[in-house]
C-alpha cells in the first residue's frame, strides 16, 4: 500500500482526458500533476521511544517483530483522509508513531499492553490503515511515545462451522485474504466495503464497517456472532449466542469501539455458501426523490436485493458509479440505480422479480445489466481517481451519513448546500455528489463526494468545510458517521450524537478496561 | 391480572380430563385442586417508608398516585414465574415493595429517582409484572425501602411517522394497547411473546424479548430504534439513525438493563403495515433433527417466514403446540412446525413457495392450514395451564435458551437429561418437552417445557433442577436466557455469560449512571 495515495501503486492512473476537461469547465483546475516529495525526502518526528523500553518490547515480540526504522513508521503515520494525503506532501517534520510492533499471540498483545500501561506509552491498534477518519492518527496525549500495534500476523481462518455457518477469522486478515481463505472452503463473508482490498477484520469491527453487499448480508457488525479483546484489565471472549437476553450485549460496545478499549484478536462471523448465481439490473429514475421512495418500498417490502444504490443527478450526470467513463458523455441520465442479485437460482429468481416489481411500480426504467455490471467492474477504484485529483490541483473529498427515510431530502439538502456555500466561501464552484448506498426498514445512508479547487492550504480549506458540514449534519438529524467512524475528526460532535451521559458511559467503560488510558488516546471518545 | 396466577381471571381453564389422565398416568398427580389463601388473607411485610418519605413522594407525583396499601402492594410483589406464584400461596408474611408510585411524567421520575438516591430508598421500576425470573422482586438489598415505580401513565402513541416506518410509544403500554393504537393508523409492531397480553413497551426493551413472529418481524431489540431513559444521573436519548459508525451502540446498552441503568420512558419502533394476506401451513418432520435442519435451511437461505417453529416429539405427542388439545389423541405425529407467513398478497406467496419448496426438501410432509391455525388460536394460553396444574399438584415451568445449530442437538440432549435426572432426583417423573421457536441465520433458541409431580416443598424442589440445569446450558454452549432475560433467578450465571471482566464493565455502567446503586438492586450484574 502506497504511503502517500491510496493502495496498490499498479492500479495508480492519471486523469482522463474527460475528466481533465470536467475540472477545467466546471472548477478551473489544470489537472496538471504537482508532484510530492519521494518517500526518503519526507522528514519524521524523531523516535522518542528508550532504549530500556524497545529491549523490553523486544523481549516480549522478537527482535525481528519490532521496528524503528522510517520506512516501517511512516506507512503507519495515519490514515487515509483527504487531509492525510495532503499531509504526506509536507516537506515539514511529520508526526509518525515512535515503533512499529508486530505480535504473533493474545499472551504477547497483553504484555505490550502491561508494559505499555506502566511506561506510559500510548499504543495505536493497527489493521489496514485505510481510516478516513484519523482513526490510526499517532497521537502522543501526554504519554511518552506512541506505538503501532500492527495486528498482520493474526491472519488466520481459525475455524469454520458449515453447519451453523460462522467461522473464526483472525483480526489482521485483510478483505481479500479472508474471501480467498473462506473461497477454498466454498463459503463467502460478503462484505465489501470500497476499502475492502485493504482493511481487516479487525478494522471492520472496530469501526462498524458497512460494505455494498449490506441489503443482502447486512453490516460488519450484523455479521459479528462473537469477539475476542485483549484490553489491559484482562481478555473478553463476548457471544455465547446468535441471540440472548443474558442483559445488554456488550459486543455491541466493542464493534465500534476503535482501539480504545482493547484490541480485537479474532471475530466469529456469519459466513454464506458462494452464490450460485449473480444477477444484475441498472435502474433509472426521473429524480432523486423518485429513486429514494423506489429504494424504501424495496426495503421496506423485503423483497431482497444483494446490492441496491441509487446516484444523485450529478452522480449520475458524470458517471461517477462507473469509474470508467467518469466525465465521459453521460451513460443513463436521470438517476442511476443499481441492483445486484446473489444466491440460488430459484432465490435469486423470486427476489429478482419481486424487486423488479416494486421498482417498476415506483417510477423505475429498467437499463439492463450493463450499467450495473460497470458499477461492480470499478467498485472499489473511485480512491484512485482521488490520488489523481489531488495531485491535480483539486480537493476531492468524500463523507456520509444516515437518517430516517423522512428525514433523507431535508438532509440531503443541508448538506450539499453547506458543501457549495463552505467552499464557495474559500473560493471555489464545486461538484457536489450524493448516492444511497445503504438501506434499512426505517432509513438510508447518504454518501457525498466533492469535488472542488484547492485554494490557500488545502489542509485548512477543508477543515473548515468539514466543521460546517459536521454542524450541518448535527442540525438536521443525521449521525455524523454512517460507516467511516469517529476516531479523531469526528470527535468533536459525539458528544452532540450520544448527549454528555452517553459520553461519561463510554469513559466509564474506558476506566473499567484500559485505566492506564493508553489506547489509542484522542479518538472516539470526546 | 390476577395476583397468584398468570393473567386474565377469566380465561383460567380447570385441567381437562384428557389433562387428567396424562397426568395421572405418567406423573401419578392426582389434578385435585388445593385452592391457596384469598387476596385479603395474605399477609405482607408491613411498609418501612416514613411518613416524611410518603410525604415527599406524594409531592412530587400527587398524593393520588402513590399509594401503601397492601390491595396495590401485592400484584407488585413479583413475577409470575413457577416459584412466584408457588410462595404467593404461601401462608407466612411475604416480601412486596413498600409503596408503589405512579408516575406521570419524565420529571417525576427524574425528581422521584433524585429523592429515593438522596434518602437510600430502591427502585423497582414496574411494567407488565411478567418477568419469570425474579426481574421485578422487592429486594431491598441494604436500603431502607424499596418502592415499585409502575409505568403505566405512559401510555401514548407519541408519533407515527409513515414513510420511515417508525412509531415512538410510551414504555408503560402494554402489547394490546400499543397493537391497537398502531392498528387504527394502518400499521403494527408485530411482537407477539407469550407475555404479550400483559407486558409493556418498556419491559420488552429492558428485557430483550423476543415474539412468535420474530423470524419475520425480528427480536424486539432489533425493532428498536431509539429509546428515552431517564437514569439517576441524568437523561438519554439514543439512536439519531437507522445505523451508525458513531462509536458504541449504546441502544444495545440499555436493552436487555432490566431496570438496573435507568428507567425506560419511551421506545423509537420499527413498525410496518398490518398485512394485507395471512396463510398459514403446518408440517410434520420425522424426528427433531431432520425437522430443525429443515428450519436452518429456510433461515440459511431466507426464503422469509414470519413464523416458524417446531415442536420435539414429545411435545408434538401431547399436543402441546395447540392447547385446546393437550394430552388428547395425538393429532400429528412425529415432530409438528408451524409456519406463517404475512404482508402483501405477492410477497407472501413468493416465501410461502420458497419456505414450501425448502421444507419439502429437507424431508417435511404438508399438514395443511388446521394445525397452525389451531398453534395461532391458542398461542398465548400456554401459561393458564400452567396455573391449573400448579393447582393439582404438579409442578410445571419453562426455561430456555439457544446456542449455534451445531451444538443445538447436544444442548437439547443434555438439558432435557438433566430436567429428568433431577427430577428423579426429587423423587418425580417428569414429562419434558421442547420446541424451536425463534431461528437466526447461525443458531437457534429451544424452549423447554417441564411437568412432574409437586415433592416435599415444590419452591425448594425446583430452585434444585433450576440449578442443575442453568449449570448444564452454561457446560453446553447456550446462553443463561434467549428471551426471559436475567432478573435475580439467572444472576448466577451471568460471570460465566460475559466473563468477570464484562460483569466489571456493567458495574463500571452502572456506577456511572446510578452512583446510587438504587435502581432494581440484585438484578443482572453479579
Amino acid at each position: 500500500m502506497k504511503w502517500d495515495a491510496w493502495g496498490d501503486p499498479a492500479l495508480a492512473k492519471p486523469l482522463s482526458e474527460d475528466i481533465k476537461g470536467l475540472l477545467a469547465a466546471v472548477l478551473g483546475v489544470s489537472g496538471e500533476v504537482v508532484a510530492g516529495p519521494a518517500a526518503d525526502k519526507v522528514v519524521l518526528r524523531p523516535s522518542t521511544l528508550a532504549d530500556d523500553d524497545l529491549k523490553a518490547l523486544a523481549a516480549i515480540v522478537g527482535a525481528s517483530w519490532l521496528s524503528t526504522r522510517d520506512a516501517d513508521r511512516l506507512p503507519r503515520s495515519g490514515g487515509k483522509s483527504t487531509p492525510d494525503l495532503l499531509r504526506r506532501k509536507s516537506r515539514e517534520p511529520q508526526d509518525a508513531p515512535d515503533a512499529v510492533v508486530l505480535p504473533g499471540s493474545e499472551e504477547e498483545i497483553a504484555a505490550v499492553l502491561a508494559l505499555c500501561a506502566e511506561r506510559r506509552i500510548a499504543v495505536v491498534p493497527f489493521g489496514g490503515g485505510t481510516s478516513v477518519v484519523g482513526g490510526v492518527d499517532p497521537i502522543r496525549a501526554g504519554f511518552t511515545a506512541v506505538l503501532s500495534l500492527d495486528m498482520r500476523r493474526f491472519d488466520q481462518l481459525l475455524t469454520l462451522d458449515e453447519v451453523s455457518g460462522e467461522a473464526v477469522l483472525g483480526a489482521g486478515l485483510a478483505g481479500p485474504q479472508a474471501e480467498a481463505l473462506l473461497a477454498a472452503r466454498g463459503y463467502e463473508l460478503g462484505h465489501y466495503p470500497q476499502s475492502f482490498r485493504f482493511a481487516t477484520i479487525g478494522g471492520f469491527a472496530a469501526t462498524r464497517s458497512s460494505g455494498q453487499d449490506s441489503a443482502g448480508y447486512g453490516r460488519f457488525d450484523e455479521m459479528v456472532r462473537g469477539l475476542r479483546v485483549i484490553t489491559p484489565a484482562g481478555i473478553l471472549d463476548l457471544g455465547r449466542a446468535p441471540a440472548s437476553a443474558a442483559g445488554p450485549d456488550l459486543r455491541e460496545l466493542f464493534l465500534g469501539s476503535e482501539g480504545v478499549f482493547g484490541v480485537i484478536t479474532a471475530v466469529r462471523l456469519r459466513v454464506h455458501p458462494l452464490p450460485a448465481v449473480r444477477e444484475f439490473e441498472a435502474w433509472s429514475f426521473p429524480d432523486f426523490a423518485t429513486g429514494a421512495a423506489a429504494l424504501r418500498a424495496v426495503e421496506q417490502q423485503g423483497t431482497g436485493p444483494t446490492v441496491i444504490r441509487l446516484s444523485d443527478e450529478t452522480e449520475t450526470a458524470v458517471n461517477l458509479a462507473m469509474t470508467d467513463q467518469i466525465g465521459g458523455t453521460q451513460v443513463t441520465g436521470g438517476c442511476l440505480a443499481v441492483t445486484v442479485f446473489e444466491g440460488d437460482a430459484e432465490q435469486v429468481a423470486a427476489r429478482h422479480a419481486l424487486t423488479r416489481a416494486a421498482l417498476l411500480a415506483a417510477g423505475g426504467t429498467s437499463l439492463g445489466e450493463a450499467p450495473a455490471r460497470a458499477w461492480e467492474h470499478g467498485r472499489f477504484n473511485a480512491p484512485y481517481l482521488r490520488d489523481a485529483l489531488l495531485a491535480g490541483g483539486a480537493l476531492c473529498e468524500t463523507l456520509e451519513t444516515a437518517t430516517g427515510w423522512a428525514q433523507l431530502d431535508g438532509l440531503k439538502a443541508a448538506v450539499s448546500q453547506t458543501l457549495q456555500s463552505a467552499l464557495q466561501d474559500t473560493g471555489s464552484a464545486s461538484l457536489v455528489m450524493c448516492h444511497i448506498s445503504h438501506v434499512y426498514p426505517t432509513g438510508a445512508s447518504l454518501y457525498f463526494t466533492v469535488v472542488a479547487a484547492q485554494q490557500g492550504e488545502p489542509i485548512e480549506q477543508w477543515a473548515g468545510v468539514k466543521h460546517a458540514v459536521g454542524d450541518a449534519i448535527m442540525a438536521n438529524g443525521g449521525t455524523i458517521s454512517h460507516h467511516h467512524a469517529v476516531g479523531a475528526d469526528h470527535r468533536p460532535w459525539m458528544d452532540q450524537e450520544i448527549g454528555e451521559l452517553g459520553t461519561r458511559i463510554l469513559r466509564a467503560v474506558k476506566d473499567a478496561v484500559d485505566p492506564a488510558g493508553i489506547l489509542n488516546p484522542g479518538k472516539l471518545i470526546p
